[in-house]
Parts: C-alpha cells; structure tokens; sequence
C-alpha cells in the first residue's frame, strides 16, 4: 500500500557507475543483488512512504566488507544506505537519492561478552531479543526495548528507547563504543569500555541518533545490567487518561525508580484484546513493571499504588509469573500490528513527541481531543515516565483527505510539544518525515552547525543523503 | 611554584589588534582589563604547569557580551579562553597562544528552576555547590561532585564526574541542553527540556567534554533528583587495597545502586586525618553513602556488609546525622589540599585513569607497586565504582629527578588502563597534558575526525587553542 504522491520526496537519482557494479558484483557475487525484490525490500520501512528502492543491495558479512563497499561509493558519489532490519518509523532507509543499501543483517554475531564488566560488543545486525538470548546464561539483560525486535546498529542510528528508558536510559547513555566505517572508507573506533571518559569529542554520541548521515556502525559495545533479583508487573485501570498521566507525573516527580510505566488508551486496548485474545478493560491503563529486591519491588508498588489511587486508580492487578508477564508485553508490543487490524486495509502512521513530565497531561490531551474531533480511528500508547507518547492514527490509504488531516494534526501536535519544551520525536527519530520539525525545534543555527558537521565528514554526501536534514 | 620548563608548551602569540582592545574596553569598561594580577590569575588552573596568562580577560555577565567578545575574536583571529572557577587540572586554562580569557564568574545566575521537571538552567558561572543551595527548598539536588566547587559550564565542558557519578552518571548524562556562543559569535541552542530526544545530531554531547575547543557554553540546563528520603553513609576498613578494590567490583557485578563508593588509601587518610582533625585508622578503607527508601538504605547497607566481609572488611563504621556524613565528605573532599600539608612545599601532581570494573585490581594494584618502588611520597583516592581512580604524587618542584619520574609513571599507568581497555581519563580531561594519550587512545583516524569537527566549527581555531589535539 503506497502513501499519496504528495508524501513522497523527490527522487534524484545518482546512479551507480558500471565500474562499482563490476567492482561490487567481483568482491560479493551473489551478497551484491540487484534484483527488484530485495531492492524493494530495501527501500522502505514501518513508515507510510512508499517503497523508494535503492540501485543495488550488498550483504556485508564485515567490517572490512563494509569499509570496501563504502570505498567505492565514496570514490564514485554513490549513496550509502545502511539497513539492519527495516524497522524504522519515519522513511530512514527510503533510497531517495538511489544507491546503495548495506544490509548489515548478516552481520549478526555477538562479538564479546564481558559479563564481570557488565558490556557486550555486538556486531550492528544482531538484534535486541537475539542479544538477550545469547546473554540469557551470564545472569546480564539489554533492557532496551523499543517495542520492534530491532537491530542494534538500527536502535543506536535512530537514539532507540522504548519501555525501559525510563530506568535504564536511552541508546544515548547505554552505548559505551563504536566501530564505525567513516564516509571515507576509514575505520575508526570510537570510546572504550570504560564506564566513563573524558577524553576529547564523544563521537560516539554523535554516531548515536546520525540516522546513517555520518557512517556505518558495525560493530557496538553497550552496557548491560543484572537481572533484577525481583520483577511484578502490574496494570491499573483508570476513570481518564488524565488520570493516568497525573499518576505517572507523581511517580517520575516522586523519583521511584520504577522500571517501565506504559500507558495505553481504550482503543489500544482493544486492538490489543482483540489481536491477543487477552480481555482488558477497555479503559485507560497503565501497565508497569517495577525491578529490584523482593522487598525494593514491594514498596515501589505500594508507593505507585497510593498514588494511583488518589487519581481513581483501581486495585493493582498483578502478573507476577515470567509467563503472565512475557503475555502482557507481548501485547504491548503487537499493539502496532493489533491496531491494523481494526481497520482493515488501513495505514498506521504514527506521532511521537515527548515533553517535560509536567507538560505530558496538557500535551496527551490536547492531542486527544484533536483526535477524537478528527473522526478518524487512532489510538495512544505512551512510554509515559519519560514524558514520551505516540499518538497513531489508522489512515484509508485511499482517501487523500484523510492523509491531509492526519499530516496537520501531526503539525499540531508537534508544535504543541515544541511550545511546551519538548521534541518532535522522542525516539522515532527525523528521518525523511520531520526534517521540518528540526529546523523549528533546534533553530536555524543548531542545524546549520550539524550541516557543517556532515560536510566536514562526508563531503560527497553519500551517506544516506536526503535525511534528517536538507543539505548540498 | 612553576613547574620546570620542559613542562611547559611553547608560547605562539596571537596578539591582540589595537582595534579589538578598543573595542573591548569600550564595551566593557573596567570589566575588560590587561592587568598582569588579573592576567596571571586566568593563566593558570590546579595543573603542575607555570602560569600563562592571557592577553587580556573580560568579564562577561550575558550570553549577549560574551557573543560579542568572540565575534571580534573571531574577526581578528585572536585565541578565546572559558573560564569558570579555575579549578581545572590539566591545563585547560592556560593561554599558550594567548588571546582573551572571557571569566563567566558573573554569569552565576539560576535563569529558571522548574522542580516538577526536576530540571534547572543556570549561567556557565554557577558552582555546583550555589545550585544546591538555591534548590535546597525544592527538595531536589544536582549530584555531580568533582570534589572541587567548580562552575557548572567548567564541569560540562570537562565532561566532569566525581563521587555520585557511580549512581547518578556524569555530566555527559546529566546535561539536557546548551547556549553556546560558537566560534563566529552566534548564539545556538542545543537540547530540549525534554528527557529524552531522537531529533538530530547531538550537539548537547559534543560540546559536553569539548573543553571549550569547540565555543563558549553560557547556559547549561540540567537534571535535578528529588532528595532521597534515606541516606546513610558508612565506612569500612580493609587489610589491603587489593581487599577493598575487589569488594567494590562485586558491589557492582550485583547491581546495588551505591551512590557514592570512594577509596582511600593510607597515605589518603593520614593527610585527611591531619588536615580535618580526623581519627581514622590508616589503613585502606572504603567510605560509602547509600541513597533510597529507609528499607532500601537499609538493605543496601547490609548487602554491602556482607560482601566486604568476605573480603576481610570490617564492621561498617555508620555517620548517620547529616553532620557526620558532611564532616566526612568534606574531609574526603580536602584530601587534595590536606596532602600538600604532608610534603611542605611541593606541587601534587594527580592522574586519573578510569578501567573496565573487572580490571580494576590490576590497574591500581600495579600502579601502587610502582608508586611505592618510586620512592616519592603519593597517595590514592578513587571513584572505584566507576573503575576510576586517581594517584596523586607529592613533587618536590626543585628537583627535576622527580617531575621526570612522575611523568614516567604517568605514562605508564595510562598505557596500563589503555591495554586494560580504559581511558587515559575519566574526569580531568584531555587539556595540555594528555593530548599524547589522546591519539594512544582514541587512534589516529578519531582525533582526525575530531580535528575535521573542530575545523569545521572553528576554522580559524581560535576556541581554546592548542588543546585537546594538535591543531593548524
């Protein structure tokens, strides 16, 4: 299903010179393809876009692969798209400019675990859930969890967080090194696996959240964390989202150190019932998880409980089983696929912003009620304890009017998380959809002085051009 | 005291026109001043290296002023020097091309509290300890603690740490956003109040540690934490360093949220015990504070115990009152000045390296072993939560034997924490001192991508010359 015209960018073509084919096709043989399906497959994401494939995919299988393909796109000006495994939200890996998709998927070995050091290097395919079942014996998770069973190289261009965030921090604080292939073909590595540095300019920071703009990861060293001795996770019901979203307020305010604090609204609930054949309430929740010790988890509960009642929350409802638990976030995370299932045929493009906690009742309700007046099928879910929500809509890919509304309710709704300090995207990221967006919230120096950045290290533009920012 | 002269960088001069000054001392009257008192006073911060004054130094008290001072820097290509308390150890402050020292001490506002965000923006020129006592009656706190009450813009742009960092992170995780004045004298702004963001670069994390090669921070804002209910702060004492390393790797390995866990060694203690009329055993000991509920500080506290005795620790010595535990932290924040008093007229001369936790015992372990066959008095304190830890020598500034033997062991204790997978700094910073470790480090094809970054947003490099890397 393809999004309007209007929403596609303009596709400039810069075409890949028979002399890299040959040079491609010798080094990969049948890694290079440029048949129309794994083109196809390559150029789009989760997003709305329509499918805008690159000229060829190359399946690297290394470092030194990637460093060899990045050689000759810089030598010939061809785009260069990294690809872990397609998950993205906002157009990342749409071939705009054409070129070249490096599918890092095959690069998925879990490098070195340093289970008395609390890191793992990981090679950019591997993905979360693979990642946490190959550390399953070292007593050691990954908690970060954007829903998607992304890739790692994918979560740290994009600045992932998701569900844990609000513990345990973002791809930003979880990512301690890179190695990274620089436009130039050069490798460079950057941190170490010290816990801190202060040693000169954090690029590794400055990979993290590029979108692919500056080079390719290929190989990540991120923090892990003791499986908490005790986890319970509870949902509680409430008489408004208002409601809800004042509980989490209180809670962040409160500094619990709660683990998760997920919101959902009735509608999400019931795509997700109705996908999971599970039978919530059809009312605002939340759904938390609280880690710690036994007793820790104990008093953090009791202390959200309290609060949660003083907003109407209704009695806590436990799921304190590995298997109850592991039901309920799965269908947290299907809520996505759950919601296409409401409108048959339908689109999901889906908003993210995140504001100051104080802000977040303002901001989730004003959005709401822009919603509901709307008329069109949308639902929210929020990792509300970072302040964080998404509001999606189920768009008729056919009715062009419905696209026109739903873009301007995005407006609005960014513009109000702008207005109330907030960012466009909380974890989504810029990618083809929000580069308007950036320029309102950073200003027109902020992204001039990222614009000389990307000259100064990719001066042909060839990696993934067209994104984030416009530049040439 | 100087250091000799081979510790000193060679003076390239980049005077300052005629016109420049004037137009400085138009503006800013008696704040611009050439006095040599003043002059020496902003060449030199706590590093072993002799004072290098600036040209000049103007004293800002806006965003506005300081744009204009590095606009007509700019113009005339005349090297520009932050400076905030002085408190720096490397050399950060030090005028080796000359050029203009903007002190930002005025700059010591708190522009905007907002405790239901738990987030603050403050003027470059705020010390750590003016914040927390101007948010005291929020019931919030900043933990970043390097020991010194340095300026919150000094301690971003070190990318500084110290004892709370173990639990609370570093600034690099605690500066949510930026006015920076950047090397042509536009006012940028990076960040959000938002907790978290995936919208482009980020900017915040590249001027956070840039130590002012990059431009001028002038606002800074930051997380706050809502006090804990319960503290308690305990010591422990231990048969060896080695003892009390290892107790401190479990104490991480397990995962309990220790909010301060700081070594120090007998020569440590006997300074501090001096210096604060202090009776504690000289002996390594571990001085700890736990930060959460009553039962969870509790708790803490006794899995702590348990883990030191099976290392030979002793009974946990509690400082309950807020007055113990400040007389205590005060003490250990002293140390630096309590050892100058061991050794009568010499110059301390710290390094501070930081290691994977599980490598923490041989890195410090084998630098003792040096220290001790060196024969020149030292003592050792660390964040040893963090695998950071720092090894301070006591130099007679009259004999050369001894800065060489420091400088030597200094390299050699870097090249351990480097072959130890560390970094050659875990808080000070690069400055003039470590810009050879830097390369070690990091490698050739980083600081030459940091070298691109920094040509791009300073061209005419006129921010902090002559630090952080090699640079024309």
């Amino acid at each position: 299903m393809n999004a309007p015209n209007e929403l596609l960018p303009g596709v400039i073509a810069r075409p890949m010179p028979a002399a890299m084919k040959a040079a491609l096709a010798q080094r990969f043989g049948e890694r290079f393809s440029t048949a129309a399906a794994i083109r196809d497959q390559h150029g789009r994401d989760e997003s709305v876009y329509a499918t805008t494939p690159p000229e060829a995919v190359v399946f690297c299988e290394s470092t030194d692969e990637v460093a060899f393909v990045v050689t000759q796109a810089n030598r010939h000006a061809v785009p260069v798209i990294p690809f872990g495994i397609g998950s993205s939200l906002e157009g990342h890996l749409l071939a705009v400019q054409g070129g070249i998709s490096i599918d890092l998927s095959r690069m998925n070995g879990v490098v070195r675990v340093n289970p008395e050091d609390l890191t793992v290097t990981v090679e950019a395919g591997v993905t979360r859930e693979q990642l946490n079942r190959e550390i399953k014996d070292t007593g050691l998770f990954f908690p970060i969890d954007p829903g998607a069973n992304a890739s790692i190289g994918g979560m740290s261009a994009t600045r992932a967080s998701g569900t844990n965030a609000v513990r345990y921090g973002t791809m930003r604080e979880n990512v301690l090194g890179l190695t990274v292939v620089t436009a130039s073909g050069e490798v460079i590595r950057t941190g170490t696996r010290a816990k801190k540095s202060a040693a000169g300019y954090d690029l590794t920071r400055l990979f993290v959240g590029s979108e692919g703009t500056l080079g390719v990861m290929t190989e990540i060293t991120v923090k892990l964390y003791p499986l908490p001795e005790a986890v319970s996770a509870a949902i509680c019901h409430f008489p408004s989202i208002d409601a809800a979203v004042r509980t989490t307020i209180q809670i962040i305010q409160m500094g619990v150190p709660i683990a998760r604090c997920e919101l959902l609204d009735a509608n999400a609930i019931r795509g997700v019932n109705k996908h999971s054949q599970l039978t919530l309430r059809e009312q605002p929740m939340l759904l938390m998880e609280f880690h710690g010790s036994a007793a820790g988890v104990k008093e953090q509960a009791a202390t959200v409980q309290e609060i949660a009642k003083e907003h109407g929350g209704e009695e806590f409802q436990y799921a304190s089983t590995p298997e109850e638990r592991t039901k309920l976030w799965t269908a947290r995370h299907r809520a996505y696929f759950a919601s296409l299932q409401v409108r048959p045929g339908c689109r999901c493009q889906s908003t993210d912003t995140c504001v100051p906690i104080s802000r977040l009742a303002e901001s989730i309700n004003e959005s709401i009620a822009e919603a509901e007046a709307s008329g069109i099928p949308y639902w929210v879910v929020g990792h509300v304890g970072d302040g964080n929500f998404h509001l999606s809509y189920l768009i008729d890919p056919n009715d062009p009017d419905e696209w026109t509304t739903v873009e301007r309710l995005g407006v609005q709704m960014v513009e109000r998380a702008l207005r109330l300090e907030g960012t466009c995207t909380g974890e989504h990221g810029i990618g083809l959809h929000k580069m308007g967006y950036l320029v309102e919230e950073a200003g027109d120096g902020a992204v001039a002085m990222m614009r000389q950045i990307k000259r100064a290290l990719d001066p042909k533009n060839i990696m993934n051009p067209g994104k984030v920012f416009a530049f040439d």
